[in-house]
C-alpha cells in the first residue's frame, strides 16, 4: 500500500457565497474528512460554538500563537484575526487525512507558499447581482457592516483567479460534487503518485 | 452562458492494462463525450468493424493523410501506424464537445505539444504482475507477438509520470469514475474560467 499524505484543501470564497453550505454539503458525502477549526477574535454570532464554528480568543491569546508560530496562516479581515492553528493540520495531513481550510484570500495565498501542494477552491455566486442581494438580504448587520463586507467581496474576487480552482456555487448538490471531483482528481495527479509509479519500473 | 470548447483527453496505458473496459464503462455514464476514432494500417481483430474500432487504412491511404497534415498526431507501433483524424476532434472541440483520444505514448507526448491544454490519462494495471499474466492469458496471439507487447508495455510504463493523472485500473467501476472526476474537475480549473471569472471584476 502507498501510504500517502492527506490533501491540504483550502475553500475561500466571498461572504454571501455559501461556502458554509456547500462544505457541510461536502462533509455530509465524505464525513472522513477533517474540517479545521480557525482561531478568531471577532465575537461569536449567535448559534455559534466555540471549537466548533471558531476557537474564539481574545486578541491577547491570538497574538500569543502568533509569537509562538502556532498558525499555519493569520490574517486581519474586518477588524479580526483569523488563523489556522498549525499542530492540527500537520497531524492529520500526516495521518493521511484530507484536510479543509476555509479561509479568506490572504491566508489562501501564505498556504499555498507555505504548502505547494495545497489545493485552492475558491466558491463563486452565481452572480454579482445575486451576490448583492443576498448580502443585503442577510439584515443580520447595520448598513456600514454590510457595506464593507460587500467591498470585501468584491477585492476577493479579483483575486479568484490565483486560485487552481473555481466552482459556481449555484445549485449546493452540484456545487459539493465538483468538491469532490476536485480532490479525487487531484489524487490521481501523477506527481502524487511517485512512489506507486516506481513500482512499474 | 459561457461557450467554451470541449476538453481534449488523452487516454493510453499498456495494451493489458484495461483501457477499452474503462472507456467502455465511462461512455456508459457520459454518452455525451466523443470518441475519436482512430485511423490504421494493422489487420483488423476478429470482431473489429472499419469505422467504429479503427478506420482501417492501407499503408499508402496513411501516407497520403500524413502528408496532408490529416493527422494532429501519428505513430508507428509493433509495425503498424496509427493516427488521429485531425478534422474530426477539432471540429467536435469546438462545439463544445469532449473528446478522448485512446492512443500510445508517442502519440500522447505530440497531442500536449499541440494542444497544451490537453489533458492526458495514463491507465495503469493494478500490478505488474498481473499485467504479465493477463498479457501472456489472452492466448490469442504467437508468444513473439506477446513478448514485444510485453517489452512495449514496460517502455510505456516509463513514461507515465510524464502525463497528468494516473489511474489504477483495479476495479473497473472506480477506474470509469477517477476519470469522470478529473473531466468534471479540469472544467472547474481556473486558467479555463477566465471569461466567467471576468463577469466579476
Amino acid at each position: 500500500m502507498h501510504k500517502t499524505k492527506g490533501l491540504l484543501v483550502v475553500f475561500s470564497g466571498p461572504s454571501g457565497s455559501g461556502k458554509g453550505t456547500v462544505l457541510a454539503e461536502v462533509m455530509k458525502r465524505y464525513p472522513d474528512m477533517e474540517f479545521s477549526v480557525s482561531a478568531t477574535t471577532r465575537a461569536p454570532r449567535e448559534g455559534e460554538k466555540d471549537g466548533v464554528n471558531y476557537f474564539f480568543k481574545t486578541k491577547e491569546e491570538f497574538q500569543d500563537m502568533v509569537e509562538n508560530g502556532g498558525f499555519i496562516e493569520w490574517a486581519q479581515f474586518c477588524e479580526n484575526c483569523y488563523g489556522t492553528p498549525r499542530a492540527y493540520v500537520e497531524s492529520r495531513l500526516e495521518q493521511g487525512k484530507d484536510v479543509v481550510l476555509e479561509i479568506e484570500v490572504q491566508g489562501a495565498m501564505q498556504v499555498k507558499e507555505a504548502f505547494p501542494d495545497a489545493v485552492l477552491i475558491f466558491n463563486l455566486p452565481p452572480s454579482m447581482q445575486e451576490l448583492e442581494s443576498r448580502l443585503i438580504g442577510r439584515n443580520t448587520e447595520p448598513i456600514d457592516v454590510v457595506n464593507k463586507r460587500l467591498a470585501t467581496a468584491k477585492e476577493e474576487l479579483l483575486v479568484a483567479d490565483r486560485y487552481d480552482y473555481v466552482i459556481v456555487n449555484d445549485v449546493v448538490e452540484y456545487a459539493a460534487e465538483k468538491f469532490l471531483s476536485i480532490l479525487k482528481s487531484e489524487k490521481c495527479k501523477a506527481e502524487r503518485n511517485i512512489s506507486l509509479l516506481k513500482e512499474f519500473k
